[in-house]
Order: C-alpha cells, then sequence, then structure tokens
C-alpha cells in the first residue's frame, strides 16, 4: 500500500454504515470476515462478472441509486439468460472519497434490489483511486447440476427468439446525447428509462434453462451478440427483421426517419434475452414463459453455415448492417 | 455505453489472445460465454475479492508480472487462511490501452501463478477507464461443507499463531519510498521482494481447516488484524512482542535502530496467517504444518475481555502501538 496509513475505522466504518444491511446471507458473516461460503448442495454455482466505470458506462451525475442498479442489473440480466438462480454477489467499489451523499442512495437502491432479486450482498473490497469511480460486480446464481444453458447449444431448425423490445436503450442513449427527438415526454422518459434502468428477464430463467438450446443476454447489440451465440453453436442464422420486437416509441421515431432501424439493431444496453428453442419444446416454453408474464417473439431461423446471421427486410431482400457489435477498446 | 460503438473485435480479441490460455477448467467454457460454471459436489465455495489500483497498490512503473502476481495472490492468501482449496477466479481488468507490451508479461505471470496455485481463470471482464488501472479479482475455493475457518471461533486460552515473518513488507514499502537503509544488497532485495510479492500460505490451508479455531491472512497489520480477529470472537489477547518472528533483515534494521519495532507489528502486506488452535489440536497441527514445510510461531494466548490485544516488552510492559491498522480511506 502506497497512501498513508491511518488509523483504523474508515473502511471497516463504511462497510459497516452502507453495506452491512444488504448482507442478509448467513454466508455473508454480516461483513466481518475476509471471505463468505456459498452453499450449494447439489447445483452448479454459475458466476458472471461486470463492471461499470465514471465517464464510460455512466456519466458522472448519474443519480447514484440509478447507478447502483445498473452495476447489479447487468450481472442479473447474465444469471437470467443463462438459466441461473441468484444467490448473491460481492462488489468492489473504488472511490475517491467517502460522500454520504452519494453513497447512501447508492447502498439504498442497491439493497432494494438484492431483495427484490433475491440477491444478497456476499462480501467486498472498498478501495480509494484518483480517477474515476468504478463498481465491479461478481453475480452468483445456481443451476442443478449440468444445466446452465450455454451459448453453443443451438442446433439447425431451432427457432431464434428474444424477449421484450429492442433498440430502446440505444435509442434512449440517442435522445440523451445526440439530440434525437422521442416525440413525447412518455415516449422520451420511457427510452431514457430503458437506457439507464436494465430489467433484467429473471422471471425468464427457469423457462430458458428447462427449454432453451442456447442463450445469451442481449448488451452489445442483437445482431452482434446473434453473431456470437451461432460462431458458438458452428451455425448460422435468418432473421426476419420486420419480426424483430419494437416498442411504440422506437416504432414511431424509426417511421418517422429519425433513426434508422440498423442502430436499433445494432446498439446496445437491451438486457433482453436471445435463445433457441427447437421445436418440441417450443409448446412447454410458451406456457411457462405465459405464466412469468412474458411474451417473448420469435424473429427467425437457425440455419447451417458459418457467415453471420442475416437480416431480411419485408421484401426478403439481406440488409447491410453498419456494425455487429459494441467493443471496449 | 458512453463511447463510441465500434466493429467487434477489440475486446474479443484481447480476452482470446492473452487470458484464454488461462482458462483451463472445463467450467470456463474457453470464456466464449457470458459466464462460468463451477461444480461444487458436496463442497461450500469460499468466496473471497480483492481489488488493487495503480498508484494506490502499485506504481505505474512496476513490472507487469509483478501485479499480475500481488493481484492473485492477495486473494490466495484469503483463500488459505479460510481454510479453502483455491477453484478458480474471475478478472475484472481496467485499462486505458490495449497494449502488449504491459498485456503480455501480465497475462503470462497471471498464468504461471493460475498453474502453480492451482486456481484456473474462471472468466472477466474489461472495460476501458480513463483513469488509473485497477484489478479486480473474485476468487473460489472449496471446503467441505460448513468447515470454512472463520474469524469469530477463537476461545479463552487459544494459543495466537502466525506464519512466516511479520514486518517484512512494510520494511520493503520503507526501503522504496522513506530511504531506510536495509543494510545490505540481499536483504534489500528480499524486503523489498516481501513488499513486492506476496507468498499465500496456500500449504497450510488444510491443517488450519482442520485445526484452528479462527483465522485471517495478516493483511492490514498483525496488531489492527488480530483486533479484529478478537472483536470478531468476543475476545482479547495477549501477546508477546519479542515473540513475534522477524526475518535476519527486519531483526538487523530493528537491532540498529533504523525502525521501531511498532512499525512492523502495524505495517500490512504481511500476507502471513494468523490464527488460534486449541491445546489439544496443536500438535495434530504442528504435525501437518511440518509436512507442509511451514513453521509457524506461537506468539501468545487468548485471554477473556474486550479491549484490544496488548503486546508486551521483553520485561512485560505494554506497549503503546501508534496505530492499529491500515485504512483506506
Amino acid at each position: 500500500m502506497l497512501t498513508q496509513r491511518t488509523a483504523m475505522s474508515g473502511e471497516h466504518s463504511l462497510i459497516a454504515r452502507y453495506f452491512r444491511p444488504l448482507a442478509t446471507d448467513a454466508g455473508a458473516l454480516g461483513l466481518i470476515d475476509d471471505a463468505a461460503y456459498l452453499r450449494c448442495d447439489d447445483s452448479d454455482l454459475v458466476v458472471t462478472t461486470d463492471a461499470i466505470v465514471e465517464g464510460v458506462h455512466f456519466l458522472p451525475d448519474d443519480p447514484p441509486a440509478g447507478i447502483a442498479r445498473k452495476a447489479l442489473r447487468v450481472n442479473l440480466s447474465d444469471l437470467a439468460a443463462k438459466g441461473a438462480v441468484p444467490a448473491g454477489f460481492v462488489l468492489t467499489l473504488a472511490l475517491r472519497t467517502v460522500d454520504a451523499d452519494w453513497l447512501t442512495p447508492f447502498a439504498g437502491a442497491l439493497g432494494e434490489d438484492a431483495a427484490s432479486f433475491g440477491c444478497p450482498l456476499l462480501g467486498g473490497d472498498t478501495v480509494s483511486t484518483p480517477g474515476p469511480l468504478m463498481i465491479s460486480i461478481t453475480a452468483f446464481g445456481r443451476v442443478p447440476k449440468g444445466r446452465m444453458v450455454r451459448r453453443d447449444g443451438a442446433r439447425v431448425g431451432d427457432t431464434v427468439m428474444v424477449t421484450g423490445s429492442i433498440g430502446d436503450a440505444a435509442l434512449g442513449l440517442d435522445v440523451l446525447t445526440r439530440g434525437v427527438e422521442a416525440g413525447d415526454e412518455a415516449a422520451r422518459n420511457y427510452l431514457v428509462g430503458r437506457y439507464r434502468e436494465p430489467r433484467p428477464r429473471s422471471a425468464l430463467a427457469i423457462a430458458v434453462r428447462d427449454h432453451a438450446s442456447a442463450a445469451m443476454d442481449v448488451s452489445d447489440g442483437l445482431a452482434g451478440d446473434l453473431a456470437k451465440l451461432c460462431a458458438a453453436s458452428g451455425v448460422s442464422a435468418i432473421v426476419e427483421a420486420t419480426r424483430v420486437p419494437l416498442s411504440a416509441p422506437a416504432r414511431g421515431i424509426v417511421d418517422a426517419g429519425r433513426a434508422p432501424l440498423d442502430r436499433l439493431l445494432t446498439g446496445g444496453d437491451d438486457y433482453e434475452i436471445l435463445f433457441t428453442i427447437a421445436e418440441n419444446q417450443s409448446e412447454a416454453f410458451m406456457r411457462m414463459a405465459e405464466q412469468a408474464g412474458i411474451a417473448p417473439t420469435a424473429i427467425g431461423t437457425i440455419v447451417e453455415g458459418s457467415v453471420a446471421p442475416r437480416f431480411v427486410d419485408d421484401r426478403g431482400q439481406p440488409m447491410t448492417l453498419s456494425s455487429t457489435a459494441y467493443s471496449h477498446f
């Protein structure tokens, strides 16, 4: 450690004050130990990790509650897409200063989400940084042994499906940063909300686990993420672009020519589940989805080949997409 | 994401090129999936997380291989102190740029350590940051169900023990940054090495698990960490400062009056295991420690009380320590 050593209490009381209430799992040991334990019994543990950085994934004056929700939910979205039931998470927080006005709403919102998604805090590390805030979360979920839904199980003939609507978050970002007109205030709020606060499809995790042949969450754009799923599975796909589900506000923007459909198909931050399903699993899956209150949409078919998935327009003509995925560098 | 979206490949090829060789566990799925799985069978999974930040925990021009070893080993040290056998880790890397001259030795050293400690890479996230480099690692270990060694099990009459030698890393830092004279070149190299590259006591994990009543690793200074262990256990302790094991180079510096003993007892980064052991477990423990090639030292006794542990000097007089723990804020 190169910083000055000072008397005990800073980190200790920071954890006690803000984060101990989130440590509701027995294995977290009230955050007083160096480590937590996770009971597995006959489950496999699914592990996923995602970090967000100030100035890159969120803005310095974004509300701390929203940052907390985003940091946890991007991980919960991964767990849902893998068919896993949340088990807990650990948090690394790199802070410039200890600011109660920031930490109180941050920890409060994180605790609310931890409770509503059944994913308690197990432990963490707080470090001081001279640079931007950074929040790194590693989240855990459980699946029965050998049952994590992978990217590489798509087979020729499977239907390609997606939950919710695609492109809202990319348009929300464009509304915020590029002056794109949303239409009215309600449309604007909806799209910006979709960008700021992912809604992980946790309610669909069991249905995906029991019936999907492959799945992943859509975080880097539908086109690019489907390309990754197909590459992992050794297949290709044909997607009818007109069947890709759009929200009413997104439809309004596309119809008015204020954003190309391309932008929605390649934008990121959707946090929907993209998955493939064999014909004989479809009926049972749709029944479970209906019970979960989620109506996924069939958008295409898995086909043979090693080329990137083809998106065809309403006349059956192949579309040329401008980019296929967000890259972090 | 607020950065410009560019064509796929940056992050994807960074992971493939530098980190896929480290992903030797089946559950890592070659890093092509969104998540990894960990098979637990009848074990509990022990989870620990520690982050290091450029300019805070390491210097910008520190060799990348050493940074990699430090980032992983501080976590392995936690696992060893909890009695856990390493199972794998996930890595979050916040980088300003993709620099092969830095990443190649970083990934190489990380891979060597992952192999020698039996702790393969399971997954990770790379994010771009305008700020300092940051490396956050969450590591996993296995213990039989219910057998993680906690901080809160110390009982009155237990012996307080510590592995290795105490204070070397703090003196190594003083040699580097405060011009403290080490003695000769060999002493200097030894102390600086102890600061730069922790040597987790993984070989002692099973003995600690089977025989210690409480344990933690010494990362924030012996005095402060023992205070935490005692507080968690609801006890106090008396430590004979003359019995605290010092290396020959550290002994030389203290005897020459170039650093006070206080500095060694309250400095950090030792990454030794501090533990307590009941009398009836002592013989079996020492036999296992000998087999592991580690000779722990008895330094004191657990006593009743809720005050901070007392350190007594060679005349039995209580010492006043200047500070009790490193604080991150």
